[in-house]
């Protein structure tokens, strides 16, 4: 029988017993009976089986379950409910990492792109991406073309919608795609060198796709969604599709599902594995030190867990933001890699000279720190 | 300029100034800027203001945001960014009500059928619903329509698929739905009364639709999904089609959101609130006293939303799961009053008397409340 694994962090309330926590999590996740109702055959072939726990602290466990693949059938959808479905309304439960080899033959395909098909497509090889986005909301469709121009001939990689800029009256998709496309062609006419226009695609049901293959037809060079709005399945089914246009993840909404100490899943879990095997060419998370709240070491696991070489999918470019600056690129840079996307809002639209001079100075300074060091 | 207002309980942190806190609020789920670099036509027009606050214990607060309909323009997507997109990574903000009357025009719908109209269609006016699961996961398709059989037999209302029986190889969708809407059919020729079978549609995007038709043509009685699976969006999507079958929601994968004392949704608000005006015709919840983690409050307080008649929604069933047995029946009854459909798992399934005798235990203590009282 075909299986995969998934290894958990239980932390036990006062009282709770390691071995019952464990049984009832398998029992949860898969048959959601009492044991003694089951017949012989389902109790043997469904119900998931612990493989190994491992003491962390007085009562803080890891334990790694061997789930039957068969339980998830060839559905996303029901991975995430297998996953973290009823368990996700339980104490004491966080998700540390899964067994994605396993995983990838019948359910995940994992990014398009990745880090080196990005690279290849923007021709930049040795060094970090700059980004930036489009706001804010309530501009014109001109001013932000404009903005977008002016950030292209400043130098920046990869310029996004802000994740706020859907399809209001303000700047509606199409015109708003039509628009920032023209004016990247018109930057890289007169610096000859191109910039990256995304666009945010994040939509109703049916809507992502519909506007994913627009932008591709508009001339965009990749979107951008909210998977924790849109629903995880759809980040999905966008990277299985036919369409030449790599995918930016954004967390809006998920916050709750990775600042819980004792629930839900690591930030590695949900940006480094999990969208990376959703198929995400670049991950948004919270940066440390900015206006959210992760800590740096739990920054640098999603990046280890997004690049790293031992996984059935393609990479994932880490794409912090939050907290960096104008003044503190070479600090992020350095400590993230040459394999980083560092995406920079407020420092480049408070920049005394202006948006030019702002998306100059930060994206001659990637160019200029010392990547072997 | 037409407003929505949502209301947020803020909690600061040491230090943290309440004001400070606010106008963050209002920027961050905006412009995304700080005020300095907005003109001023954006910062008038574009940023939430506050409208009230009150102060609930030494530094825990309620203010009341007025945020522009234009905003949101007229997708869910954008609404649920507005809602909880990146402040969901903020510590200290809640959600706890939302104007629902300002947002019925533009963008919700509310449930199709509603309490009123599941009594139309189930013809039971005077008595709280059984309900209960379909399972263990890997049971055959004969064996969930003989289960379904016994359970209609035994006179229960609403029978549903377990939210983990999704479309595996175990008990395929399509011939499942067939089979138990036969054992339908065949119950109601031996005891003259018809139970209904509520099929889980839960699956990838593109394919719950999908699912949706194919049960309302397979003649299943109603269907379910996972929201927070396939994305709240899709909820919407589903109460707004022309097919005339009432939609359960089923909180896996939700947990997260409403589990901090600080942080995510009230249950109220998610369950009560949201659900009901994306369309949830049923709202299942974890109940008080079950294996998951509400207090009774909190579960009044999801019957109360639901249920409650100033709204410009239809209403939606509370449908607590978890906790509830045959020997207590009475109890959550007249606890929860008439309007409510009680979800019994287990509790059926242990029952010494086999399922058809403990679907009537269950059945007849509904029906000989005293819903007066």
């Amino acid at each position: 029988m075909s299986i995969f694994t998934v290894t958990y962090q239980l932390a036990l309330a006062d009282g709770e017993e390691l071995d019952k926590k464990i049984r009832n999590l398998c029992l949860e996740q898969s048959v959601e009976l009492p044991e003694k109702v089951l017949s012989k055959a389902i109790a043997e072939k469904i119900v998931g089986r612990v493989r190994q726990t491992i003491k962390r602290s007085d009562a803080v466990y890891e334990a790694v379950i061997a789930w039957p693949l068969d339980n998830a059938g060839t559905e996303i959808a029901q991975f995430l409910n297998l996953l973290y479905g009823n368990i996700s309304l339980k104490p004491g439960i966080k998700i540390l990492s899964a067994d994605w080899s396993s995983l990838a033959d019948t359910l995940f395909v994992g990014p398009r792109f990745g880090i080196d098909g990005i690279r290849d497509r923007f021709h930049i090889f040795d060094r970090a991406l700059s980004a930036t986005a489009l706001k804010p909301m309530g501009s014109s469709v001109s001013d932000l073309a404009d903005l977008a121009f002016r950030f292209a001939v400043g130098g920046i990689d990869l310029i996004k919608d802000d994740h706020g800029i859907a399809n209001q009256n303000y700047a509606p998709f199409v015109k708003r795609v039509e628009a920032c496309v023209k004016a990247m062609d018109r930057a890289a006419r007169q610096t000859g060198q191109r910039s990256r226009y995304f666009s945010n695609i994040t939509a109703d049901a049916g809507e992502v796709e519909y506007r994913y293959r627009k932008a591709y037809e508009l001339g965009a060079d990749g979107v951008m969604i909210c998977p924790h709005i849109t629903g995880l399945p759809v980040l999905h089914r966008l990277a299985r599709l036919d369409i030449d246009l790599p995918i930016i993840a954004h967390p809006a909404f998920a916050g709750p599902l990775t600042m819980d100490e004792s629930r839900g899943f690591t930030p590695d879990f949900l940006y480094g594995q999990l969208w990376r095997a959703l198929g995400a060419d670049f991950v948004i998370y919270p940066n440390a030190g900015g206006r959210f709240s992760y800590n740096l070491s739990e920054c640098m696991a999603v990046n280890e867990s997004a690049r790293q070489p031992y996984s059935p999918f393609k990479t994932s470019f880490p794409m912090p933001g939050g907290g960096i600056k104008i003044e503190n690129i070479g600090r992020w840079t350095r400590a993230y890699g040459k394999d980083s996307c560092l995406l920079v809002g407020s420092s480049l639209y408070e920049y005394p000279g202006g948006i030019e001079a702002a998306a100059r100075q930060f994206t001659t300074q990637l160019k200029e720190i010392n990547y072997e060091s």
